[in-house]
Parts: C-alpha cells; structure tokens; sequence
C-alpha cells in the first residue's frame, strides 16, 4: 500500500482487521509489482491500496504486467468524497479512465452500503478464472460513513477441464506428424511438463507465463525463442499446434519485412484448454504413455576463477541455487544465457517479465518473499530495468525479507543497442549512443542498496560472485550482490 | 527522454539534428517532471519520448502536475508498427486510453505522411494558451518509413488582453468594500504582483500555480490557505472576489461537515482574466495609483546554532538563497514554515506542486536547471516525497546540472498523521502508525544520492546545515544535503 488522505480510514481500520498485513511501499510501482509476486507464488489475490487517480497511474506500469500473467489481483483505490468531485481540486482526475488502461474490471463503489458488495464482485472478478487485476474505486465519504452491510464472501471458481472433444482433437492431431504442443498460462508447471512429456515428442513453452518449472530433471520443452530470426525456423516444420492454456505466437515487436505470427502460414492451432480452463488437468488426460526416463543430470560444478562474464556467472548461480527457490528474472539482455544455465539447476520456478512493462522484477521477488516465506527467492535484474522501482528494496529491508537480488551491471540499455541494430534504423553515432548509455556515471549499486537499508556487496571476478552469492544462499534476509560483467 | 524498441529511429536521428538535446532519464516519471519544469521556467515546451502505453503510465502523474500547472509540453510515446497491433503482443495496450487519462489533446500519427503535419499541430496545441500536456502517438512504421511531407512551423498564439467590460466589472467591484483580488496562472510574476499592488488592498494568490514571484521587496499577496479550517476565515469577510486567471479556491481534500469551495456562499466571482488571457496585462490596465512604496526589509540573518527543526533550516535557507534563483518546491508538510521564511530572502520564484502528485520536486528541479542554466536552482524536498523520482539526481550528475537537494528528513509521511486525524478516523494504533513511518529501516539518503552520482552530506545541527548550504551556493553542479530534523 501506499495510501493517502482518502485512504485514511481504510489504513486506521487495519487496527481491527489484524489479519490484514498492510505492506508499506515507497512508489506505488512496487505495490502493483508486489501484489503480482504475490499472485504468481500464492495463486490467491493480493490487494493494493492506492491513492486517487495518479497514485494508481504509478501502478499501471505493474498492474499491466499482472494483466498480461492473468495474475488475480485486487486494486482498491481511494477516490475524492463524491460532493468534492465538482470542485475541480489539484487531484481530480478520472480515476476510473486510469483503471481501464489495464482491466475491464473497474467497479465503482456508489453508497456506503455498497462497498461491501462492490468489494465481493472485485475479488470474485480477480479471481476469474483466468485471474486479472480487478479494481474497485472507494469514494472517501463512503468509506467514512456507517454502514451495517456486509458483501457475500466470494466464491472462487475453479478451473474446469476442456470438453471430451478438445482432448479428442489433440490427440488425433497427435498421430500426424509436424503436432507440436505449447503450454501456456499455469500449464507449465511440473505436473504439465510430465504430463505433456508422456504426450508428445515435441513440446515447447509460452515466454510470457507467471511462473514455470525450471531446473534439471525436468522433461525438456524449449521456450519459444525470443526473436523472430530464431523463433521462425524454430517452429518452421510445426504444422500442427496445440494451444495449452497459450496463444499463437507472436513476435514480441514488429521489425521491416518481418512477420508478426511466428508460425508458419497455415499451420493449424488445435486449442486443448483455453486461458481459463485447466490446461494441467487436460494434459493429464490427454497423457497416454509410461513416464518417460529423463536424463539425471549431475549439478553442475563452480566454475573456474576470471572474469565475470555471463557464462561464469550463469555456471556460478546454476551450481548455487537451491532447490524450490523462486527466481524473479528481469535480466533483459542477459536472461538466455543465464536462463540456459538455470536449467542445469537444482529444480526451482522463475517468473519472467509478462507484459514488457520494465520495473517488474525487484517487485515481484518482494510479493513473491511475502507468499512464501519458506522459499529462498533470487531476483535476477538488469541494473537499468532495476532503477525504475529501486524502492522494492526498503520494504524488503523493513520486513527482512528473504530475497537475494543480483544486478546485472553492464551498464547500458544493452537490449536497445541490439535492438537499434535489428528495427534497421541506421547505425548509433555518438549522440545516439548516449541514450542506452547508463554508465556515465556509473550508479553504485552497493550504496543505493544502502541508501534503503538492504546489505550489499560488489562483484567483478567470478570468486568474488561466488562467494557472496554463496553466503547469501546460507543467510536470511534482503541482499544485494552487484554483478560488474566484463 | 526514455526510449524503446519502437522509438529507435527517433533516437537515431538525433545524430542529424544536434540542435535537439536529449536527456536521458532513467525513470519516465522523470521525464513528464523534467518537462514540466522546463516548461515552467522557459515558457516553451519541451518534449518527452516514452515507450509504448506502460511508458507513458509511469509518467502520468507528472503529467498530471504539469497538466494542473497549464505547463505546455509535447509528449511523443512510440506504439508499436500498425500491422503488430493485431497480433496482441505482450507490450500492447490503448496507448490513446493512457495518454487521455491527463489530456484532451491526443493525436495519433496515421501514416508517414503525416507525422510532420501531426506534430506541427501538437506542437501548436500545447502552446495553447493556456499551455497544456498534448500528446503524439507515432506507431514505429510511419517513423521507419520514408517521406518527404514535413508539418508547418507551430505559430505560437500570444495571450489576449481581457476585454474592457471584463476591466471595468473589476474596477467598479473594487469600489465596494469586501473585494480581493485572486491571482493564479500565469500573473503571480513579479509584474502582476506590482500592479496589483497599486489596484487593491486585498491580494492574495492562489497556492496551484505553476511559478511564483516570492522573497522580500514584493507586495505582500499571501497564498491563500492549504487546510479549510485556515482558508474559510481567511476569506470569510469576502464579498467579492477578483479572479485573475484564477479559478474559485477550493479544499486540496474533503473532509467530514467541511464545504469545497472556501469562499463564503454568495461571494461573486469576478473574471478579470481567463486561464488563457494576459492576467499580468489586465492588471497593469486596471491599476491606477501610483507604486506602493514597501517595506524594504533587510535581508535576515543566520541563525544561531542549533538543533535543526523548520523554523532553524528555514532562517537559514532566508539568509543564504540567492537571488534569482529557481526554488523546486515539494516539501508538502514542511511548506508552510519553509515558505514564510523564504518570503524574507532575496527575491525568488519558487515552482509548488500543482497537482498533488507526488513526484514532482525533483524533475522540475531538473527541467528548470535544463532551461535556466545561468541560474541557481534549489529543490527542497520531503524525504518521502522525494522516493517517488529519486532517479532524478543520475540526470543531473550526468549533465552537471546546478542544482542544490536539501531533504527534510523527519522519516514519516507526516502529511499522512495530520490528515489521519483531520479526516475523523481513528487516532492510529501500532499496525496503522507503521504505514506513515518511513524511517523504520531510516533511508540514507547520502548513500543514494551517491550511488546516483551525485555528492552529498548529512546535517543534523543548523551550523552543519549552514556550512553545507552555504558551500553549495558557491559551488556549480549537483550536490545534496540530507537535512535530519529534530
């Protein structure tokens, strides 16, 4: 939360609500973040509380991320009292236009007998499924009015199974060859992957999902890579593809000359359960075959002193990370190579960027840390996507949260410089240039760490990285690791 | 600005025009700050360039500000290339729904054709007068796109005088007894504040203008009051009220059995000038007596040392602010005591926050600093407050702005206990006392003020402050003072 003058009461009302953990966030970035994490880890809503118009504008950012992880997520925002609206004050905006940026469920609350009610209907629309962010707007005088009523407590609907058919469409498509299978949304957890790897021979992941299974011992199914010059002739042959809990696939951006659905023209889409249908269950129903005999591959070894590259420090983290932890990976840039060391880890879950909207990693390790406080959670992040919701420090420090961050330093906006090469617009010269450089100067991320309370150290050896990642596996609390890359 | 994949080719085009500057921001709500205050103080637009709809989100709440401040400012947001839309890949959003959310003025360029034409007239339409956030959507393939179509030059529309019955409605209210004169937008500079002077007896300014004439030698036109229960018997005895680009005051928040407009009912509203006419003009023309001889009150002295509480730090900001220079103002529970000192250093402006959004003291310090490079700028700022945009300071280490950061450390968002108990709820208990502290873990704000590039100290005796202070006044470039209030 990050509550103001109209949110008064609601934060006063904590006092006799103990049950409630009210979460203090420095930007509201971080609470639509957190409330995601939360989502991700917990499978149950979170609420935010928000103030007004642009305090819930800093949350969108977020809030878009969670919509595009069908993430159930409850936002209450306070609202000016209804006979203030007409004033026309310094903070008047359409609350409700910010809101609809990212939902369709955007309830206003119209009495004081009506938050109770209006309050059900939001958490019951979060919850969908497929969950979404599910706003309820508080007018203040309504919030501090007497009301004896009371809202139903919301039911939540669980998944169905797809119908008889779907799952005899799949398998039929199955004996032809060219069937690929892709798993989506909460399908592409450990039960799916076994479950799809009894199924078919070629099986490949969804990029923008919540969570996924990750880590050594698992049945391999490839993400769909991430550009389109790899994504392409990775899918070329699949003339068949069944939709488990996914979508088509698409490029992440439009490119010259490039298409914006990556599987080839005329290529059949077979959906075997929707985003709101219990892809898991579907593929276990679907699963005919013995479970396969998975290679067990040894944990990797630490790698040799040198340079931190982020081949070594993929080999580091993959020979240190301990099973069931949870990865939040904002690495941009840097997240295949690292990614493809993970998979040779000790099994865990990570949970990639969902919607593009950078400044969700730091955020979502915080909510995720607070859903799970049994699990040790790594948040992988790139130093310039770091900088957007730094702020997640500070309520990791104030709740000693146990979350190791490590910050990717490169110190640029490395993805752009690719990306300026790939749109074809001409070559950077040195005025460009300077808009992905973020080493001039270069941020200290030991001392910003600091600055919000949250113990840090700097890496720029390979031993050195090792080292203190190591010693924060073995301790609790928030620890920052600044990784200089070479 | 802070570019994505789908604003490459403006940024590589930056190489051909060197006569357009970019500043990069590592946080959005940096840049719609950063704009505004150059607008503020330049009286010209300058322009933001901000990826996609979740870009633009997180700079809304500035826009926001500026839009409540009538700052004009061109907002260019890339989408993504026109055939992607379709494909609903993980950044698409209604980028039109975000940029609507703070303005009336939202144009999407519809072909290559077209984007000189559609800037000309964004250009124009910020402008106004008066000046207002007009955004430009540019989807990435009319940027890549060739064409040979440029817009015309945007003609900038002065403001007009008011016309004369508007004069003499004032002139003959000013005859009765219990008229006042209200001055906002644009006619709180130095000028307006001398006619007015010779017009009326009573002045008084409105608090959400975008910069005010301030320090010592001015007629003495007080803002009116920020809480109702100061504002109503300040305006209590008036009957008839002089808008000079002014709106009608009304409370910043509602609050229980406490009315919205803070005049007296029955008190008639008398335009001089509308938001979008010469206010400063219509006063010169309205005034007729001769100029008031005032108080010329030395400058005051410094204060003895001390422990530093508002009233130390604020004889101490009296004594040693330079004239000219440029004050950022977000010291939101602080103002109050801060400003009235103020009113006794050298002559001023200072930039409040506008519209409420918390955000703003940092970029406008920025912005300002870009477009007054011969001045000193100071932005004080709450500590609280100052979390929301910290990124700020890397911009102005970056480019060695002059710009001096004091931090009114009192570790709470004390705003927040005095509106706790202005709103009627509860007196806070332990659990909600939590949500306004923020000093629990304390931030360090010369830790993040270093890893931000930027030199800072810590002063926690006004002697400390002085001597902080003082050299910073000396010096050019970017330095910070944590001031610790006891």
């Amino acid at each position: 939360m990050n509550p103001g003058t109209s949110e008064m009461h609601f934060v006063a009302a904590l006092e006799r609500v103990p049950a409630m953990h009210g979460y203090l966030c420095l930007f509201e970035g971080v609470c639509s973040g957190a409330a995601d994490g939360y989502a991700r880890v917990s499978g149950n809503p979170a609420a935010t509380l928000l103030h007004l118009g642009p305090g819930l504008a800093n949350g969108l950012a977020n809030f878009h991320n969670a919509r595009k992880a069908r993430s159930p997520l409850v936002s209450i925002v306070g609202e000016h009292a209804t006979p203030h609206l007409k004033v026309d004050a310094p903070l008047t905006s359409d609350v409700a236009a910010f809101a609809r940026t990212v939902s369709d469920a955007v309830r206003t609350v119209l009495s004081a007998d009506d938050v109770g009610p209006a309050v059900s209907e939001t958490v019951a629309a979060a919850w969908g499924p497929p969950g979404q962010v599910a706003h309820v707007i508080v007018p203040a005088d309504y919030s501090w009015s007497e009301t004896s009523i009371t809202g139903p407590v919301a039911v939540r609907r669980e998944r169905a199974l797809p119908c008889d058919d779907a799952v005899d469409r799949a398998r039929s498509a199955l004996r032809e060859s060219g069937t690929a299978i892709l798993l989506g949304g909460t399908a592409v957890n450990a039960r799916a992957l076994e479950a799809a790897g009894r199924t078919g021979d070629r099986v490949m992941t969804a990029r923008n999902v919540a969570k996924i299974a990750w880590g050594r011992g698992r049945f391999p199914a490839p993400q769909v890579p991430y550009f389109p010059e790899f994504a392409l002739p990775f899918l070329a042959d699949v003339r068949r593809l069944i939709l488990v809990e996914a979508e088509a696939p698409v490029s992440f951006f439009a490119y010259p000359d490039t298409p914006g659905y990556m599987a080839p023209d005329g290529c059949e889409m077979i959906v075997l359960a929707r985003r709101d249908e219990d892809g898991t269950g579907a593929l276990e129903a679907l699963a005919s075959g013995p479970p396969r005999a998975l290679e067990t591959a040894s944990p990797p070894g630490l790698p040799q002193d040198g340079p931190l590259t982020l081949d070594s420090l993929g080999l580091s983290l993959a020979a240190l990370l301990p099973e069931d932890s949870l990865v939040a990976d904002e690495m941009v840039s840097s997240a295949l190579k690292i990614l493809t060391h993970l998979n040779q880890a000790a099994p865990h879950e990570f949970m990639p960027v969902t919607g593009g909207a950078i400044g969700q990693g730091l955020p979502v390790a915080l909510g995720a840390a607070v859903a799970a406080p049994g699990r040790k959670v790594v948040a992988l992040e790139a130093d310039g996507s770091g900088m957007y919701t730094l702020q997640a420090l500070w309520t990791m420090a104030r709740h000693n949260l146990d979350v190791t961050i490590v910050i990717f330093a490169n110190r640029r906006y490395r993805i752009l410089d690719i990306e300026m090469k790939r749109t074809g617009a001409n070559a950077f010269g040195p005025i460009a240039n300077q808009m992905t450089d973020i080493g001039t100067p270069p941020l200290d991320w030991v001392a910003l760490s600091h600055g919000c309370g949250v113990a840090a150290a700097r890496a720029a050896t390979v031993r050195q990285f090792t080292d203190h990642f190591a010693d924060a596996m073995k301790q609790h609390g928030p620890r920052l690791i600044e990784a200089v890359l070479s």
